[in-house]
């Protein structure tokens, strides 16, 4: 049921989790396991880009992802070296061109939901002239696979709530699957995998346990990969974003049911949905607190 | 069961939410509603300052909480006007004082996890000397009374999902209901709220439907509110910073259970867990979608 993964989460990871007590409704003495949570300062070359919060694994692909879905490094651009200091918590990611975007980062401050969790100053750049695969399709049965899988693969979600995952899945099958404190990261990590091994994205399916708000769709989009699919609700602007660039936009994919309001020519409907089982128990998390 | 609220969120503003049409598991058209997301750009003076994706509701209150809340608002500034223009999606706040963050607006980009919902260059500035009220009490009975209001009371998150919601309580009583597309936004118009009513903190709970992460824990205590109360998990910086600044942290609050990790001196258990209902089944939303 794990699926044939190429990376996956390490909930026995003890960098990633750590124990604190704390007391429970009956005033009783408890343990629990809380995620951990940490600050990474991103640099290219040598400018300072960002001080993220994270849980604190691949931080090389943390720093590409995050690089490339900022557009601060191009499709030609030659990656010479991404150094981790772990003890000042800062990632360094050099280049064989020069980079200065000492511009691109005042105006960035000036014109992005910075703090709010979104960017779109110079990342709707490009999503207009983006055009996603039209021959890609999504099977219905595919699709339960997926979801089956990646509910039953063990995860710090599973372990200790209070995280974000995206995963990278190509047919029935899920590839890559990362989790982080701030969705956003989950899903720079995948864009980082992507970038570092050359993977192509048009028939790639991406799917996230958050919602499905307009930043969401842009960085799919961004990422060339034509389907997304979500276990959470959608936003509005979410759902013109994902039309206006023919994005499969499917949410509250839960058990049997899924709700598609994009690009739903995409999908194959293939299996009879009562055949499907409704969402095992064992999905549940211990204590069964979603993320968020 | 709505509690005596002063403000509360109004699912039936047709501005805050719109029906989309899709296709479901079967193949069959449904109509759902989405939630609004839209950009709302805010200025200080003549300083622009950011841009924030929000459901559009209370700007003011938006405007004033996120420049209280980054500290570009001192405690003796008067705003002299706040306006807004909705064609535009502007809001403008205007102070009896000169401002001039063009240097503070510089650093932040720098040091700061701008695009990952993380601001901390400035706004850990007075963390260290906050000093929250001791005397301040969270009776047991009161949080099971809280939590059984607020999941009842007719919200955007009953019905559309994909929201998240903050409540500000004193004793068993929610007084300000606030929902919004990005967390942060909805503790920001609740601290306009307080601001721009002159409102004291030290008496209130703070109750947010989002996880206990480092910067939720970071804007109750520079609020001054000394108990945070939420359904969802924690991670380890959140409760690290909860215990620095003495600040009561009760996470996984639902039905009868909940987990105190911080500031457990401040609980009184007043009531025997064992008589209360577990949460009833009208607190699920429509097609029992969690917001995240």
């Amino acid at each position: 049921m794990a699926g044939p993964y190429i990376l996956k989460p390490d909930p026995s990871d003890p960098g990633l989790s750590s124990s604190v007590t704390g007391i429970d409704q009956n005033g009783d003495p408890i343990d629990t396991k809380v995620v951990t949570e940490k600050p990474l300062t991103l640099y290219l070359n040598r400018q300072e880009v960002v001080t993220m919060m994270t849980i604190g694994d691949h931080p090389d692909l943390l720093a590409v992802g995050y690089l490339k879905n900022q557009n601060m490094l191009a499709d030609d651009d030659v990656i010479t070296g991404i150094d981790h200091d772990e003890d000042l918590d800062v990632v360094v990611v050099r280049t064989e061109r020069e980079t200065d975007f000492e511009e691109k980062l005042k105006k960035k401050v000036r014109t992005s939901g910075c703090a709010q969790g979104t960017v779109f100053g110079d990342i709707m750049e490009g999503f207009e002239s983006v055009s996603l695969s039209e021959g890609a399709q999504l099977k219905t049965s595919w699709l339960y696979e997926l979801t089956k899988a990646i509910n039953t693969t063990p995860s710090l979600y599973l372990e200790t709530g209070a995280i974000h995952g995206c995963v990278l899945c190509e047919e029935d099958k899920p590839l890559v699957y990362m989790e982080d404190v701030g969705r956003h990261n989950a899903v720079d990590k995948i864009a980082g995998w992507m970038t570092l091994n050359d993977i192509p994205a048009h028939n790639k399916i991406f799917y996230t346990t958050g919602r499905l708000t307009s930043e969401m769709v842009i960085k799919t989009v961004m990422m060339d990969i034509p389907i997304l699919i979500s276990r959470s609700g959608f936003t509005a602007w979410g759902v013109e974003l994902a039309r206006q660039a023919g994005l499969t936009l499917i949410g509250r994919a839960r058990g049997k049911r899924f709700m598609a309001l994009a690009g739903t020519n995409r999908i194959v409907f293939d299996l009879d949905p009562g055949q499907v089982e409704d969402e095992p128990l064992k999905a549940k998390r211990k204590g069964s607190v979603p993320a968020e």
